[in-house]
């Protein structure tokens, strides 16, 4: 009789394992204390999964062009994610907004920036590729910036 | 005899009804019935939490400058928000797009939205901070409008 | 006795594919081989629904106007979602970016995009209605394009 009720018991506790597990989401926010935006905040435990919204991060002026500013935007975007536990292979979706470059009579550099971007994905180490939208817009907080890159990414919950 | 089938069945109830949890997903839209937008559309119940996705809202041109602008469209989308059970605090992804104002020789007030942003974000009274991306964009469907902000929240499935 | 024992080991049975089912999330990537950004990217199995993210898709240049680039542009858009299984009343969220018409001085036609955009969503056939944020860029990639549009979607697990 022991041993019927302790493997109906044993169900019960897998049973609330689960739906302690399900019950476990929670939510990260990272970034500087003194700054009132999130660099990345994080969902975690959603149905076996880990969500990540990645603030818009802009190249610095003195990266250079949008090339060099596209490569300086994603890798400060993909060390935020990482120190979260995300790689550049799990992001799902990105939103770049270019500036029009000066040196270029004010037109967007399209081209530069799909030049540092093939850089981090699609490549043979990294072939995730996720979905994106890029559209030029009128001007950036931070005097220069020429890309601003804003990312979201999924990976199972470790 | 019966009560180790009684043990057995309530294990398989509990199953069942985590089961029924998990699969308990639905999608709620609102907004005007004579609007093809949704104001705010809520996923319920996915993995014990559910998300938000709150349409961009502009600030009325008769609140007045950026910073009154902003906090009249973050009180707007809060209150809709709020009717869905969504705090400020549940917001995990914020986008605000600003409008050069005439005012300013045609220049985005970023620190006039700035200025309204931090009366709701990284307060004492509401020290959650979400990620966000702010760009300046050519022009908004409202007249006189010179910032629209979009937001997506998540909160555990209460 | 055996009965008792194989009811609680169905209870584990039940339990166990529960738990498999919750862990089987999965990220789907779908888009030309040699282009680095994928049209669609699909998350899998998280708590009982499907989330898609679909590229932002310019309305042709040869479309015409705004309103027919929009239809343009949203016919393309549904195609890709409809092949990973997901109809126009699953999208949750979509951004639309609007050009200036130079036909129209430079003015984005938000009046025609509406046109367009109501053929497709709050219809009597297709009800559902996104959330959605509209804003005016300064310029797309693809010449001539007037808009822009990007979805998200959500659907219960097939």
């Amino acid at each position: 009789m022991k041993r019927h009720f302790s493997a109906a018991l044993f169900a019960l506790g897998a049973l609330a394992a689960v739906s302690t597990s399900a019950s476990a989401s929670s939510i990260e926010r990272t970034g500087p204390d003194n700054f009132p935006i999130s660099s990345v905040v994080v969902i975690k435990s959603v149905g076996g999964v880990d969500f990540a919204y990645a603030s818009g991060t802009p190249g610095a002026a003195s990266a250079g062009n949008t090339e060099a500013q596209t490569v300086d935007a994603l890798t400060k975007l993909l060390a935020g994610l990482k120190a979260q536990g995300f790689g550049a292979g799990d992001i799902v979706m990105m939103r770049v907004f270019l500036v029009g470059d000066p040196a270029l009579g004010g037109k967007m550099d399209f081209m530069g920036m799909m030049a540092g971007y093939k850089k981090f994905f699609g490549t043979p180490e990294q072939p995730n590729k996720p979905a994106r939208t890029t559209v030029e817009i009128a001007g950036l907080a931070s005097p220069g910036s020429l890309v601003e890159i804003e990312a979201q990414a999924v990976r199972k919950t470790p």
